[in-house]
């Protein structure tokens, strides 16, 4: 299977390309690392990345941030941070990715626990992840040759230590089953799905 | 009390007005309707909007609107139309309402049962519908001095046949139903809650 994984380099990403890697054609990417370069918050590199990387059988997108801060303090500038990249660049990931994956493919998304699990200044990040969960949900339905998609969820996880202080009481989640959650996704047959990964 | 209702004119929202109005001050807004005019997709009109109308108990939007198309079709500007306008227009009147609203006072959105209850054609409204959701989910502990913050999700409601092709199945629901939706948020005492209204 031809694996694209945008976001290779990250915290997560890399334990989803050794947990692919093994069985799989791997293609890695990022902004600035990676096989190839890809911003995903730009629909123009999104189009030329797919043309380059040709036909492939999963899409994975471990990429995007968005703005954590006090709601107090929230602006339509903060906001949009995420809305540019986490939301809409993995959105743009599969509305442009839909006419270059292989039938019978998948895409799986990375939103975040914090959808239905809210801590204290994560609005806008809870926000968008239940944004990426909810177009998973209808999207499964519509994408045509037995295209799947779901999206992984998860809690604070264990090698991102600065994040501990604003998820009290959060288990953070060990680093292999956060990268299962994306194998389930990739070689399981579900569609549709929010993976929620807990501890 | 004072209820501000942005998108009074509408479908939906002239029963939340008739509801309200008989025991409360209602002021109604619109693009360009009502009693004040106010673009919800600029943060400027916005801005305006809550300096001309001083300070106010509630907040209700029955104001926004987003793409409905076939997923196969659909790109970054059909996306960013319900991103501006339904999902960030009413992210913004919270962000930036919350420095206007009186102590105790309350926001209560408009998202959709598409959030959770997909229908063919409507990827995009799913999510910017889960999207409002997540977020009054988690802005709900932020708000200070009291002030709350709610959701009302909708199915198909029975003065917009234009939709029942659309929504198989689904039982359009009665206005006086929705409208007590927003009642509920608006008089009760709740927070971060979602109140899905279906037949
Ligand atoms: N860490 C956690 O505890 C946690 C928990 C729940 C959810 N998440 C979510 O999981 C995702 C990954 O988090 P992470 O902690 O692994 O992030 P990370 O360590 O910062 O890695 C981000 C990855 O995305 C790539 N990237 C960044 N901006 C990009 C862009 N504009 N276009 C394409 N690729 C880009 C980076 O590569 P380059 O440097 O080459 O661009 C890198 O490979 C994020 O969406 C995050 O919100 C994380
Ligand atoms: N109808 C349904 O079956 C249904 C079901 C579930 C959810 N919803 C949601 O409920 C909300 C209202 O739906 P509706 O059917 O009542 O809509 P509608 O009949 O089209 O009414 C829209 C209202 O919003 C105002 N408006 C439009 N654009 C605006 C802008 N940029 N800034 C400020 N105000 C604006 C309009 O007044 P002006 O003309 O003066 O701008 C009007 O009062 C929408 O978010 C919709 O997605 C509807």
């Amino acid at each position: 299977m031809k694996i694209v994984i945008v976001g290779a380099s990250g915290t997560i990403g890399k334990h989803v390309v050794a947990a692919l890697k093994k069985d799989h054609e791997v293609i890695t990417a990022g902004s600035k690392s990676g096989d190839y370069q890809v911003d995903i918050s730009s629909t123009e590199s999104i189009e030329n990345f797919f043309k380059q990387v040709g036909p492939f059988d999963a899409l994975v997108s471990t990429s995007g941030n968005a703005h954590f801060g006090p709601l107090s303090a929230l602006t339509d500038t903060d906001f949009r941070k995420g809305v540019d990249s986490k939301y809409m660049g993995q959105i743009n990931l599969v509305l442009i990715g839909q006419h270059y994956i292989n039938p019978k493919g998948s895409f799986t998304l990375t939103s975040g626990s914090l959808a239905i699990d809210p801590v204290a200044y994560g609005s806008a990040v809870s926000s968008i992840n239940a944004a990426i969960d909810g177009f998973v949900r209808a999207a499964a339905f519509e994408l045509e040759n037995g295209v799947r998609i779901n999206s992984v969820a998860p809690d604070v996880v264990e090698e991102s230590p600065a994040y501990f202080p604003y998820f009290p009481g959060h288990i953070p989640v060990k680093m292999d089953k956060v990268a299962q959650a994306y194998v389930k996704s990739v070689l399981g047959h579900q569609t549709g799905q929010n993976y929620f990964v807990v501890e």
